[in-house]
């Protein structure tokens, strides 16, 4: 007799939270979203600028870019799973989209609030789509394990939480991080480790069998990494000052990037068994280099430090799925799906610890009149570079424990019974929310029997 | 003894048609076709303006999400049959490569025909996307019934048919319509449907079994979904004038997409077997949101007002994925393969009608100088606003209308012997017109007996 | 007791050959690689110029477009082999990104070395990206018969001769190549097949049974053929003079591939079995229209002009996979895995060719003031049109000399005993160098038997 309340449960919990979350926002929009002066018609200055001068011109192709990422990018990445892809590609599209809805509103109200109103134009669109970035990396941590009406929660905390972090580094602190190393991936990581941490799963043995990879899973995986890597630069250049700073911030993560890599083929090649390659750190590890250069790619990091930083942080990510994703689990109970650990966490961190060191070092002859645009407050003599170098780290404790407590807060949540969890036995498979046709042409693979979806406890 | 002649008729049918249509275009190219101002090294005026102001740098970046849409979303969209993925993605590219030219000609002769010569450039260039993209919805009417012969002969009528429709509405009648609601999504569905019952086949349930997907060609129609979606804010805001109008129209395309999202995930859940979701739907609904803004999203429609139409449409597009398809067939006897009446039809008409709305609502405060750029006619006391909403109400049914009678001539046409239809039992097989290897690698699947090529009454 | 050897050899060649080449890319960025006027906060003049006139602006969008081929298009395009895949994008991948580094500083040394410095900045990247696509296409002849640390070593000497012989046509010779039919195109397919010749496996046969697509292979490698069709008007004018110039290449690469596209349909129904459609033509020589105009896409080509060169490469194109790649193996023992003198060969001698004849052609009415931005030395009095068709011409041979020469060396090299190439039984198969999950969830494919890999005489 579970039966019946379960499919009743499973059956409105999704909508209903679809259908109040899209109302609320909804209706927050229409009292508070309006267009920038850039987008509305009566607000751009006609008379005095020519159409050619719309930051629309200088933003919208980076922000396309960092849209693949987010949708393309994350959702292939994690459809490496031999049973969950439909759920990778679409809890992505769902969660991101509710996201950029809701970020809109909580970044809107903390950073461009003016007269009552939420100004939207292509930069609020960019930093919502920051937003869904780390919400999808904390899905990362918890891939497999979790359903969609628990991710929408997560999400709507995530979100709000995501913004009043970076309320408090890049308003309150005077913290730079373009690229995000800590507001995103450190933040979106720890977030997600913790979360997953308080919903740790004892018998998650059951799926064992699921949890593993085919091998077009994996060629579709590499569908998401080749697009995060190859735009992985217009993500960490989208916010930052036009001009020069773009230009700088594409070229340190593209030579991160490359650098990190080489250091992933060679450290896989070097602990794989008879020295054969694993898919897993080519999928991830070598994209820590974009990570690591979150914060610091805007500054004078010098093409030699992009690629020291990319070449230790492909190393440090390889090892980390290596060695420390296997004691993760066993000995701190966290069970990382993705390992967005070893490809957020620790290169995020790293990435905040280097951006201490370049800041540390900005000289007035370095920087010239650039100054101004990189660090406001050194060149406005309010700081010393020492004493950024200081502020800048201080925001990376600010993010680990906000990401902490709100990953903590969050798990309590998503134990919520009514949230549809799956069943241990159950875990990274698609068949549990999705109607899934069979794998082949004379194959029709019937949906789960009841009892298999009862299960759990 | 009906095999060779049927053989020799598939073996010169396409080839010919191909190499005929190709003469007849460079010809017409040789004649008539020339760089326009902006791209020919005699014509730019070198003294008088930077390069940095040519056309090409505010439109190319738009042009190449459009033509990523045409090309690889459309086709991989269409890749979600088990057996028909080389054709879904290989006559996308033959009949949209077939299309950029001949509606290169033909737009050309009606928009662009100056001193004797069609004059191209990236907004040429774009258009002919356009209409290719036209073309391919129609393409999705008909999936798996058609033979590539059929669907050139399809192309060369629709060309033409789009561009006059689009020079009714544009020029004659002065109808907005930047994103093509009604230029592009209704004729283009409407045109495809009406053509799809023309050519209706009683006896298509012998290929029934082949009419569904897979497990992974259910993924890489994902991969055209998430490219359609994400790059539609490009598409709808290509055409549209420089500078807040772009930017406007990404904002409201990206709005509308994510409420579009949301109602498709709750309604597909809501009315999915034991709340599961599906993937047509997901796949298809989620992006009727940048459908339904295509006329509007130039205007004044407002971030709420992008939500609101998002969501209707994502709602309505569901539902009919769900309870107005299968009607569709058993009543009216139109075999919509991949429901372009959902994600096109409906929700192409709707946007017309939204833009209905929002054009009779403009006012000179809301839009203040940028009235000139988005109602023109308005802005000179040509037109007041509830008249433009006529001529928009107008516009549609002209367009319903040429649509209509376009896909009946058009499935006339198609009936032709010499097309080479594949037989009832064939449809949804890519080995009717391809060399096919088998789906693993100690398989090697033979190409069909004649027999089975020969069913065809 | 040859098992641990060759063991060990794998374990060792590849790691090491990666942090040793990382390592000394590192060392020469260190002391020689500085960021140029463009993107050096100290250096860019602030007080003259808007940041909107950073050359990042007008290169970027078309810089991405190349990185796409690149990583994704090659990749992929590559990943037909059934068995191949994580090699075909995974050593793309690693190839790619080391060429970037290297390329960086032969073509900084070669073409940007000021005050002892190498500048980078938007340009170095796009030239860089260049020569990985000529490294990748040489990686297409050697395909599935060569391992990563060979390939490393391959790009370790292609990538400088790259550098020289662009040098010597570019930069000795006033040559014109934007697009790179020859520098690019010739140069990577003929330094590639003569390597492959050089690399002869005569029992190549055992892996025969490998060297097939499956089903999925084949869509796989349609989204590598998708995004190079779509942005090879990138590719071709990313490093043409800003303006009209960008601007014409563009059109002339779109209307070239719609007409290669068409010709390689016709052409490939025209000479398959009873008919139908071979997947190999319509992955590759759809294509050959892009690389036919590499050279002359910036020249007065026309759009006709530009149609006709692409209908030629694509026919020329699928009659060589057709009839003449069985001849290249049997006759001229060259194993050209992925037809890369189809694809880029062929055409791109013709493109060469094309670029003589247009050059020869040019007057100053037709180029008006523009013939100092497309042949400055025609422009200065210094060459007449035919003496720059005669230097076109003998670039060509140039290429073709350097591409062989080098093709021979790096042959020998590539045969040195400890760089662990796939024994012949195989080839073409990514358990060699790869952990391999199984095809299926119920299946685990195990390594290879020792005894498997150590068949290599």
């Amino acid at each position: 007799m579970a039966g019946p309340p379960r499919r009743a449960r499973r059956r409105l919990a999704l909508p209903l939270l679809c259908l109040l979350l899209q109302a609320a926002t909804a209706v927050l929009f229409a009292v508070f979203v309006r267009y920038d002066r850039e987008a509305d018609p009566a607000l751009w200055p006609r008379g005095n600028h020519s159409s050619a001068h719309n930051e629309f011109y200088f933003r919208y192709p980076s922000f396309q870019d960092v849209h693949t990422m987010v949708f393309l990018g994350f959702g292939f990445l994690m459809a490496f799973l031999q049973r969950y892809g439909f759920s990778s590609v679409g809890f992505t599209f769902l969660l991101a989209a509710f996201a950029l809805q809701w970020s809109t509103l909580t970044q809107g109200f903390l950073h461009a609030f003016h007269g009552g109103h939420i100004h939207v134009g292509v930069e609020s669109m960019i930093n919502a789509d920051f937003c869904a970035g780390a919400v999808l990396i904390s899905f990362g941590a918890v891939l497999g394990k979790t359903g969609p009406a628990q991710l929408l929660l997560m999400a709507l905390l995530e979100v709000a939480l995501f913004g009043i972090n970076e309320f408090v580094l890049l308003s309150l602190l005077g913290v730079k991080d373009a690229g995000g190393s800590m507001t995103i991936h450190t933040f979106g990581a720890y977030f997600g480790l913790v979360l997953s941490r308080v919903l740790y799963r004892p018998e998650l043995e059951k799926s064992k069998h699921r949890q593993g990879s085919i091998y077009h899973s994996d060629l579709f995986a590499m569908i998401g990494t080749i697009f995060l890597w190859i735009f992985w630069p217009s993500f960490n250049s989208a916010p930052t000052p036009l001009g020069d700073g773009q230009h700088r911030t594409v070229l340190n993560t593209y030579y991160s990037l490359t650098a990190s890599t080489l250091s992933t083929f060679a450290l896989s090649a070097l602990v794989g068994r008879d020295g054969r390659l694993d898919m897993v750190h080519v999928q991830n590890a070598a994209l820590a280099g974009g990570v690591v250069v979150g914060t610091a790619s805007e500054m004078m990091l010098t093409p030699f430090g992009a690629l020291a930083a990319g070449f230790l942080a492909g190393t440090v990510s390889t090892m980390g799925y290596k060695f420390f994703t296997p004691i993760l689990e066993s000995k701190f109970k966290v069970q990382d799906t993705c390992g967005v650990h070893n490809l957020h966490g620790m290169p995020g961190v790293l990435g905040a610890l280097v951006g201490v060191l370049v800041a540390g070092l900005a000289t007035h002859e370095a920087y010239g009149d650039g100054l101004q645009s990189v660090f406001p407050l050194i060149a406005a003599g309010q700081r010393s570079a020492t004493s950024q170098a200081m502020y800048q780290l201080f925001g990376m404790f600010v993010t680990l424990t906000l990401a902490s407590v709100g990953g903590a807060v969050g798990g309590c949540i998503l134990k919520l019974p009514f949230l549809d969890a799956p069943p241990d036995s159950q875990c990274y498979e698609d068949r549990v929310y999705w109607e899934v046709p069979g794998e082949h042409e004379d194959e029709a693979q019937g949906p789960l029997k009841e009892e298999e979806l009862d299960t759990q406890a």
